[in-house]
């Protein structure tokens, strides 16, 4: 008997950054390596060797670096280990824990406090009322406290804090006694985007813990949790084997990031996806559709008639956001590391050839 | 910056299964579909497929088939997903759930009831006493409920459970309304033992529930959870993304067990480690150096003075177990899908040049 | 040594309506059990009877009747063994479990999802919506899956769904699979309401699992947990253990339930408190001090301003809800079973002499 | 309709310790303050006189005291309010925690690791096994490591630690980074037994967090939790109210404990209690029925044939314990603050009634 040969999709694919396995640089380091014999656990020395990499990244901070496998154990592992019971994570209603994580980070026992984002972002103004509010209540004991405050960079619609931004989150959120988590699944298409001016060294300077995502951006799984305040660090391997989030083969891991570290492949990766997302920003700029919000990495919103939407449909894949009105959509198409440019090519052609939207529409922001 | 040449242990290891990457026909197999866009969280035809050959290799049975990441996070989650919150799992005291999880499965808010193994395993008797000092208990309500009885084959100490044995526990476990959880983690060393009369169809005849592991078994990481009773099966896909067991890229992980059940892989596997922990269980019978217990599978425990311990510590690495008495050490030495006879050459000379046991010794059981 | 004497509040107090012990009945009765011998744990004649008692108020309907002592315990214990744990309870905003039990219920490892409330009701158009988009979602996975709907009959604002309300709350619900939870902390203020057209009866019939609040309804402490649903009976004792709500004296609370549902003290107490609240509502009115809300029910909301707070703080306790704008306050009076009327003919006095409201204002609706 | 009469069990009980209501000046501390009116949730002047009381009945120590309902509940809350999610609490095989809380220290998501007990006790060596076999451990990450030494006293068996086996716990304890709990549900029988040598104050001096039992005490309900060591303080009360511990009428808790710790009233029934007890103890002695242990508290074990267990059961409720052999029975006998002298009376012209014990009997130990 053989195996059947491995057909992926027919479409050609921008629903996601995560729809092929890794760059040829990741893969290979896993295969050269497929004949050693490891440490188990991440206790051994590649692991060390691409903390080391981050670190250095990171301008030599001083931070603990774990791997860990997938992007919703990573989150709820690190929110979990913030958190005493009584504690509560801050976060934008647009937020992935607040909204794709299959109440993950309730089932560790504590709630997700959400104030309205804007383009995905919450501010430190909200930050500060929230904190007031559950410091200063005469109900104190009987609401839950914020301790963390949770966001993304960049964030579920593709935009990005500027360092001000997160420097005044950073801020008033210690000011006010709470730490600072930076989600960065997507940390490379940041990084490599025109319009960021956060380095990573920044998000060690600001961020009580962060981390640097792998399986969006070129791994073939894998994200790395950096632990920047001391009090993060205690037991953090326990909790990560207690929740399932510690590998048996932990150089795995080590080696993929140790090869997204080496030679700036990862912020290569991001700003490559991002100058073919921002093409397609302008092929469909060009064609009349506009962006349902305004994105400067690799995720791109716009607004589709139903007869685009049916016509784009036929050749490509991408994710349905939400309904914009009657005959408006909000679609989102995404590239990543594999993208490639005769794929956006035909993206190109496509978008062109739409048939025009000739009605009226509401044009919706963001935030509804 | 070139990165650095990947090297591994200078030592030959037998610490355990899970040293080295993955099997040759697993890795070219992710190499294949590298180029290959798919659809995320096991949603592909790919994941289909391989659970197709899973119910295929269990005799046709009916049966979900879901692949997850790690071994303790496999279990946590069938655990959890079979438990309603007043209950609890029985296990024996060695158990992997009761002694190597980080109390992961209380994390989850269960309580592990123990009861004292032999060489490991547990028994329908066990079962049944347990069932009814619960059930028949004047104080039912302040005591856990045992609903779920959890074992492994083969078992942390590599021993077998007859399929006389497993159909007694099923029939006491169903008899009293409790479901069955064979956990799988290293099965393909069980099938491919000659002491194993289990076949997989007999596994999905008599548990409700049971893995197939992949992570010590050929796979570059990967367990198999196959749901037998319909019970288990409702949300189950949810609990996986709750508890951060559902890969993005969930097609990684069918790759890899369609390739381990195309051809007989997953047994051929077994089999060889299995011959070769059978040579190293005779190599060191012909050197005088005791068994702790008697084990047909990949994990053998001798006895070594402490002499010969320091002399195999130059150049193997092995799992020290627990001390036995002044000095007699238990010691475990594993074999793997990755084992080569050349290194289990260098050990069988080794062993033959061990300075032999003059002390007296008071053999231990492997219960104390 | 003597006991210095007990001296409670000076302030007459409109804070809450659990400021005093219990109705003098209830007080009698514990007093002239105190010499005999009862088993534990509620497994005694007396709440046998109690429960009876409850059951005959509903009609005669067929439910469990269980005791706890309070009413976060008993909302967090309901919801716990009403959900699976990838399941989530909807709520109003406003509704108990989202705001004032500390995070219990996430606690519990459950999400409570939230709609908009409108004078802190829900409706079964949002229940419908919240479940279809849910269960429709392409990511049903990746959400929280709404299993059960909570409402408080009368709500935090003090306002009373209607019978037609609730029967197309409940039809929607179950067409949906979800179970429908009426948390009647408040519940004899409900019942004894002149706008009041939902029979214990009728909750019975329409909800899967409703509570009779003790606490703030006469009793010294106790909430009855009613369980129509047979879905919902099983383990719920040692659920009630597993969460600390399993009193030991469990006579305690049968002889209160005994007391209050005798001779129908439970709907005279509410009648009356209503009576009084009208009657303070009617004086507010009068003295041009607008209502808040319009509730039916033993607590008022209304709204003062700056100097009239302040005048009404030297006498009286009520409690501070929220500000309306820079000079105006939503405030709360509550009356209850040991409200008296000499009370409300200080309160009365008091606010006749208040200061006239001569800015202008913004009226607020309930919800912001 | 008129209430039926309140009658209780027809049988003497002597079953447990919670069999009737409250002492008589419990009661009328209660029905005294029945007419004021107190801030809700503990934030009353009674709570804080109480805990003064208890304070300076420890010597003044600096300890904060709050109030909860019942046992489970209280332990419970303690042990996760003391653990971080990786840790565990250590704990005798008998201890009450292990056996007779439906799971609930497990259902807060933490492992019960279990000793076994002498007689209800464990040791200081057996708390420094289990630590450094903890930290020491090679695979530290993959096991639970224990941060609580729970023990009660007096035990599970009515047995007491004596100051210097707590002290030497307390030491080695706090030597390995582990805090102590004593949880004091009976500790009025210990106060009071003549066989007893620590004072209130050196359970403050030794123990990090203690309760002082009201329910089993002459208590109507309650239980005080006593917090010594700072680290124990943060968020207490916070998780009282999110675990459903916040009592509404809290000064219902601290007019007990007022009334309990006011002229010596707690230790006086305490010594009341265990002068009956220790008169039961004899008088079995005298008619030749042996003693399962020696307890010196209100819990007296003693070791009955088949033929007398029936005949003493005619007459009076007593706890089967376990069974012995094939025809002997360990069965427990409890005292109280409610037990009276005609009680204890009727009880020994039954026993000197008794039949003789002429088989023969394989005598156990407390352990087995």
């Amino acid at each position: 008997m053989r195996r059947p040969p491995i057909r992926g999709c027919a479409l050609i694919l921008f629903t996601n950054d995560y729809n092929r396995g890794a760059h040829p640089a990741v893969l290979q380091a896993i295969a050269d390596a497929n004949e050693s014999s490891f440490p188990g656990y991440g206790a051994d020395e590649i692991c060390a060797r691409a903390a080391g990499l981050i670190r250095a990244a990171l301008g030599g901070a001083d931070a603990d670096v774990h791997f860990l496998v997938g992007g919703t154990q990573v989150n709820y592992t690190i929110i979990a280990a913030a958190l005493r019971p009584w504690q509560s994570v801050l976060s934008a209603d647009t937020g992935h824990i607040a909204q794709h994580e299959a109440g993950a980070v309730e089932h560790t026992g504590h709630k997700v406090e959400v104030v309205p984002g804007v383009d995905g972002k919450l501010s430190a103004a909200q930050v500060e009322r929230a904190a007031l509010d559950s410091q200063e209540s005469t109900v104190a004991e009987h609401i839950t406290q914020p301790a963390l405050v949770y966001l993304s960079q960049p964030t579920e619609f593709g935009t990005l804090y500027s360092r001000d931004e997160l420097a005044a989150i950073s801020r008033t959120a210690h000011e006010h006694g709470l730490l600072l988590f930076i989600d960065g699944a997507r940390l490379a298409y940041g990084l490599g985007s025109p319009g960021n001016d956060v380095a990573m060294a920044d998000m060690a300077a600001l961020a009580d813990v962060f981390t640097i995502g792998g399986t969006k951006c070129g791994a073939l799984f894998g994200e790395a949790a950096v632990l920047v305040n001391p009090a993060m660090r205690t037991g953090f391997r326990n909790q990560m084997k207690q929740n399932g989030a510690m590998l048996a083969k932990g150089w795995l891991l080590g080696l993929q990031f140790e090869a997204l570290f080496t030679d700036g492949l990862y912020r290569r990766i991001g700003a490559e996806a991002d100058a073919r997302a921002l093409r397609i920003a302008r092929v469909f700029a060009e064609a009349g559709v506009p962006a349902f919000l305004d994105s400067p990495t690799n995720q791109q919103f716009v607004v589709l008639t139903s007869a685009q939407l049916e016509a784009l449909s036929e050749g490509f894949g991408f994710e349905y956001w939400q309904r914009v009105d009657e005959d408006h959509h909000c679609v989102r198409f995404c590239t990543s590391w594999s993208t490639r440019d005769h794929e956006v090519d035909s993206l190109a052609a496509a978008v062109a050839a739409l048939p025009a939207d000739v009605g009226t529409r509401a044009m919706s922001t963001g935030r509804e």
